[in-house]
């Protein structure tokens, strides 16, 4: 038995019953049918799908989303998209403003090893930074970002689109690769009229657009409702979770994620509590009130999360409650962000390990 | 330059204004200070002080809090356990329930190379668990969890603690270790009451009791208001953060953890984007309504988190409001859910680093 404490000791031909907790583990079927559907859904709609790795941080996933017919990926930040490059990745968007020295130092490194590096910009500081290390014997692809009404990161107009793509166009060491949003859910008829008004712009100018890229998970089967969009990015998707159920984007049976805790105690009737707390659920409640579903007790309710323990109210439930030492599987509200607590990730079939893969890009600093 | 992406790229005498983006930093004057200041309460009032290293999960912090005077240190999982026995720490308490086959073999292991270990439990069940894996030879301590209030594991009254005190003295390979709670924050009435009459049950049993342990960073200065006590378990004073301000337990002059982040965005006037999001604050809120405090602009709201943004609402702000490229400083609601996210913490003096330590025990599964 290897007793690293940093080392899942879960072997292929384990049953996940066996395996101590908590611990996340992903459905082999359940994950395959999720690459599979989205990957139908964007080829018959002729958009581009670019897979977001946040979610999973696997490469080995990544391939099987790319050998599905997948164009490319998505990363957060720079080291995300150093440890897929040197998977093998040739095709990365890094959708962030980059800025600072030691930033873009390493954007200059990643940019001469990979055949097509893309970032956004939704300002000409960030496009000034990036212009001043850039030159045209090997120019960096930079995507305008545009904020269609998430009001998170992007330029305000399509007028202030088609000005910021100018700008980028204009430097010797910059290239203008098109734009790109990240909407809020259902928002296609902002996000086309946005992208119209932007293209058209684009067009004035004489500037051409490579790619018109949205994304997110809760609506991606509706991708198509937003016809200018050439090119689409989701993360969630591969594993799905309790807020996609909720987004009606996915059922229960296809949460390919699950984290298999233990019941360690049992205070009173109405209470469990379980070896899973905030540092393995995390606390992201996404509008919940509460922080993921106990499989089989759709009346249980956890309530709260310490670090190490959640407490499961069972007021709700009937007679049939969780005993002390039984192993109960919960969705989690977010999938994205329990991947990157976890240094390996557990795979099965049928409840029997198939794989351990290092989640590779947890965890790391920019 | 270290381009690996699990590296932290700073070295003793970098200033940390020059340090990528984002991180987690910790003053040593406030670290030092926290430390010495909780310490020498303790002492004043002969209470046996064991903190609780879940929040650094850095055997060189553990050191310097046992040579200011701490007894034995407090672990929540025995990986965890296993990280400080290995850096030499040899008392120490997991104050968790401990059930199923592979961690008590891991809980053997490491009983017979440490000089005291304990572990709580709450019910028959962990004790009868407990009891088949240790002998007389080498026997486990073990101390009975108590619910004082607080909601989450303990026996519910003291009768049942001094019965399951019992059951725990009957058992060949245990040795009962005394009482221990982890309270509701100035629940001093409370737990004062729950022990006495716990204690009086165990002396009408003829049982000793080697200790009473309480814990909690918020009432830390409080533990006096409960003579029954013997010793007191905390983690977060080391760091403090954003909820023990609001608790009264420091200042914001005593917050010894920053994360360092970097404005990437400002897309209108009344919104800035910063580049820490959820996986370098966590989502924790614990009762706030907004992310954490930005050092210097009070009126600043961080409003939402996506995994690698956070959006600050600025509208309650002055006309001097941070620019794009600008570095700032926030408090985190939360800092023991903060060091669980990074592989390394840097550490400074009036913003010089002094040195950078591996968070030996992040991540570890159980």
């Amino acid at each position: 038995m290897d007793h690293s404490p940093f080392r899942v000791s879960a072997r292929p031909g384990d049953h996940i019953a066996d395996l101590s907790t908590p611990r996340p583990i992903i459905d082999e079927g359940r994950l395959a049918a999720n690459i599979a559907r989205a990957q139908a859904y964007f080829d018959e709609h002729g958009i581009a799908f670019r897979p977001h790795i946040k979610t999973h941080k696997i490469p080995a996933l990544a391939q099987a989303q790319v050998e599905a017919g997948a164009r490319g990926i998505n990363c957060q930040k720079i080291t995300e998209a150093e440890v897929f490059a040197d998977a093998g990745f040739e095709d990365i968007l890094i959708t962030f403003n980059i800025l600072g020295h030691e930033k873009i130092e390493r954007l200059q490194a990643l940019n001469q090893r990979i055949a097509e590096l893309k970032v956004t910009a939704d300002s000409a500081e960030t496009v000034s930074g990036l212009a001043a290390c850039f030159s045209a014997e090997r120019p960096l692809r930079v995507m305008v970002e545009c904020d269609t009404g998430a009001g998170r990161c992007g330029v305000q107009t399509p007028d202030a689109a088609a000005e910021l793509a100018g700008l980028i166009a204009a430097q010797p060491g910059l290239r203008f690769a098109g734009l790109m949003t990240y909407p809020r859910p259902a928002a296609h008829e902002a996000v086309q009229a946005f992208f119209t008004k932007a293209l058209a712009r684009l067009k004035e100018a004489g500037l051409e657009c490579p790619a018109v890229s949205s994304g997110g998970t809760p609506s991606l089967f509706e991708a198509h409702l937003a016809p200018v969009v050439t090119e689409h990015r989701a993360g969630t998707y591969i594993y799905n979770d309790r807020s996609m159920i909720r987004a009606g984007h996915c059922g229960q049976g296809d949460c390919a994620m699950h984290i298999l805790a233990t019941i360690v105690s049992r205070p009173t009737s109405d209470r469990a509590v379980i070896d899973a707390g905030s540092k393995a659920l995390t606390s992201d409640l996404l509008g919940f009130s509460d922080h993921g579903m106990v499989v089989g007790y759709p009346e249980a309710v956890i309530a709260a999360l310490s670090e190490e323990h959640g407490v499961i109210d069972l007021s709700a439930c009937g007679a049939e409650r969780p005993k002390i030492g039984q192993k109960v599987l919960i969705i989690p509200n977010h999938t994205c962000v329990v991947s990157n607590l976890f240094d390996e990730m557990v795979f099965h079939r049928d409840g029997v390990v198939t794989r351990v893969e290092p989640v590779a890009a947890r965890g790391l600093v920019w």
